[in-house]
């Protein structure tokens, strides 16, 4: 199979614009008069504005869609040129920070001006944050009078929940450029060589391949699976016998991949083999009972069949979830998320199982949902756990 | 001069206890019977829990110090193994999503019944956000019923801002590793190479140099400078005669360096390299202004007096910053923060020029605060702009 050429940076003209024709059909539907947004992925989303200046806490962001008409930023001044890049020609900018003001009256002012009297909708749900200071926020609400600011009954969400095929097809590059380092981690992973370094230069190979920057790799290593998934490396080495797991969320172009593989440092006990092998059919069970129409719920009820045999709990309170701009996005597969699958959802089907001695397993696949059903943006492992076969 | 050896992960014994203490004296002078906290530098800070999983804004997490006692953990269970490795012995979880009821109750069943009809302090200043959705929020300060949930009176920022010796040596550590990686700058940085590539080569140099993850890397490239700073590298090829900018964020052990190095593609022009000159010359006299005792607005009056003879102002909002947990921290080298420096406090020093034709440059070091005055963490930039002599 040839490997696909990466995909244009960027979107074209028109995409930015529907997204924001999206969000201004359901503001009039939930008689909502504008959105405020004030996270990274927010503005990315509605404007094309990628900066990793957003790992500074220091400085708020706004960016306030009315129902009609044009979005405005309300931005400090060091934000402007990269805006001005932007499609968003009303941009507001104060100098930040400013311990006595930052940025609220000069927002305040603004939600007045568009607003008046009307009801503002912020992101409230599940998987969101307000990203300005608490005592802000309230003097914000204060200051604002006659404005209400309100939730934004999932507007933002149900909209980022579905990709467009750009958006898909950044993800599925990213995804390529994680497989390609997975191929290189026998390069590097052998008995002796200390947890921590392996980590280091798993991230190492995601760059070379192409990763514009690597925020999250996860992972763990033992003789019958790994404890927990969320520790970071220690300098402990790896041994003959272990299964090793590396779990990645790459960035390329402003989106994620978010997958794992697995590898045992020769061969692997029966039993952990088994256990790979019912991760790898429930992952393909999910995969199946994927169509337009069915619920997030669904799809985790046909992997935990082959789990539990339906026992509809799970080891790390889910079996998938969205990913897209941030490494985890709505839905969650798990009993109680009945959201409808669309297409266009971009999903990670990603089953884990108890081995023993308190061990477990995790197998983490990418799919986009098409019209007919799920195609997978990895290159999904069969059955048969990886064995790294090298000698000591 | 030796490279010093890297310094032990983790804190002593105490280290968590000392800081709990000094939350907890706060607490009491200021009338609050609990800290409520849900930010990894927070949750970081108090207990040691370090994890990348913060990258999936999924679930909340909550932490819970009261004015005396033990710290109580209220935390998704998949987070439960690497809490139960800190000192923290009292641990609720749920399973987490959930989206009837993501923590909520549970968090309030806890602080009602630790606090009864206390009041609760969750940092709302500057630089900080409440990390949990904003209708999970307000339904919880109604929930807590008699417990009310205020602000924290900036308890945890001027806790953080002082540093203790082992913090101080992990911000070394880091500072060390970027110097490291930005002595190779010369084997990747060539007329011809697309900036993203630099970037890309730039952050493995990090990597290999003992970086565990690098979470920002900014910079920038012109004949006079660069016009923003934070803008994502594009492809656009370095020429000869570029300014090249370099500013890191890496992370060992859960702290931040955060320093630039600029380098001339072949000689550089007498403007700019004069105005860089200004820039040496600004940062050293920040250096020499620092003491115990000054305050803040004081070190930016020092630098601006090199930079514009006083003018008042800066470009990009300030001239320095904290730095620790977090890529930039309190206080902010602005006129208008009168924070008192004190030992032990770690802060970049960061001026900006502008050259000509809407161009910059940005210098920045790290230092600490002795008790006779800074000290550098990096090893400071003489003047004279570092020239890359590599022919096309």
């Amino acid at each position: 199979m040839m490997e696909k050429a990466a995909p244009a940076r960027g979107f074209a003209a028109g995409e930015f614009a529907r997204r924001i024709a999206g969000a201004q059909a359901e503001l009039a539907r939930n008689n909502l008069d504008g959105l405020l947004l004030t996270t990274p992925a927010e503005f990315y989303y509605f404007t094309g504005f990628l900066t990793r200046f957003w790992e500074s806490p220091t400085r708020p962001w706004f960016l306030i869609i009315p129902q009609s008409g044009e979005p405005v930023a309300v931005i400090p001044t060091i934000g402007a040129p990269l805006m001005r890049r932007t499609a968003v020609r009303d941009i507001r900018t104060w100098s930040s920070p400013d311990l006595k003001d930052d940025g609220v009256s000069l927002l305040a002012d603004t939600l007045s001006e568009l607003f008046k009297d009307g009801r503002v909708g912020t992101p409230d749900g599940i998987e969101t944050h307000v990203r300005m200071p608490l005592a802000d926020f309230q003097r914000l609400t204060q200051m604002v009078g006659p404005v209400r600011i309100e939730g934004d009954c999932g507007i933002v969400a149900n909209l980022r929940m579905v990709k467009s095929q750009a958006e898909i097809e950044k993800i599925e590059n990213a995804c390529g450029i994680a497989e390609r380092a997975f191929a290189n981690v026998r390069e590097f992973a052998r008995p002796g060589v200390g947890f921590d370094m392996v980590c280091r230069e798993f991230q190492r190979a995601c760059l070379a391949q192409g990763a514009d920057w690597v925020p999250y790799l996860a992972g763990g290593h033992g003789p019958c699976g790994y404890d927990d998934v969320i520790s970071p490396a220690t300098s402990a080495p790896l041994q003959n016998g272990d299964i090793l797991m590396l779990d990645t969320g790459l960035v390329w172009d402003g989106y994620f991949c978010d997958f794992d593989r697995n590898f045992s440092l020769g061969p692997a006990d029966n039993e952990t083999a088994a256990a790979y092998d019912v991760l790898i059919e429930a992952t393909q069970a999910g995969f199946e009972a994927i169509r337009p129409g069915q619920r997030a719920c669904d799809i985790f009820a046909a992997m935990d069949q082959v789990l539990t045999g339906g026992a509809g709990t799970s080891e790390n309170g889910r079996l998938g979830h969205g990913l897209g701009i941030q490494l985890t996005e709505w839905p969650s597969l798990i009993p109680g998320d009945t959201s409808e699958l669309k297409t266009g959802m971009v999903l990670t089907l990603e089953p884990s199982i108890l081995t023993r001695d308190g061990c477990m397993l995790v197998h983490e696949e990418n799919v986009v949902i098409e019209e007919t059903g799920a195609r997978y943006l990895t290159k999904p492992c069969p059955k048969g756990l990886p064995v790294l076969d090298q000698a000591i």
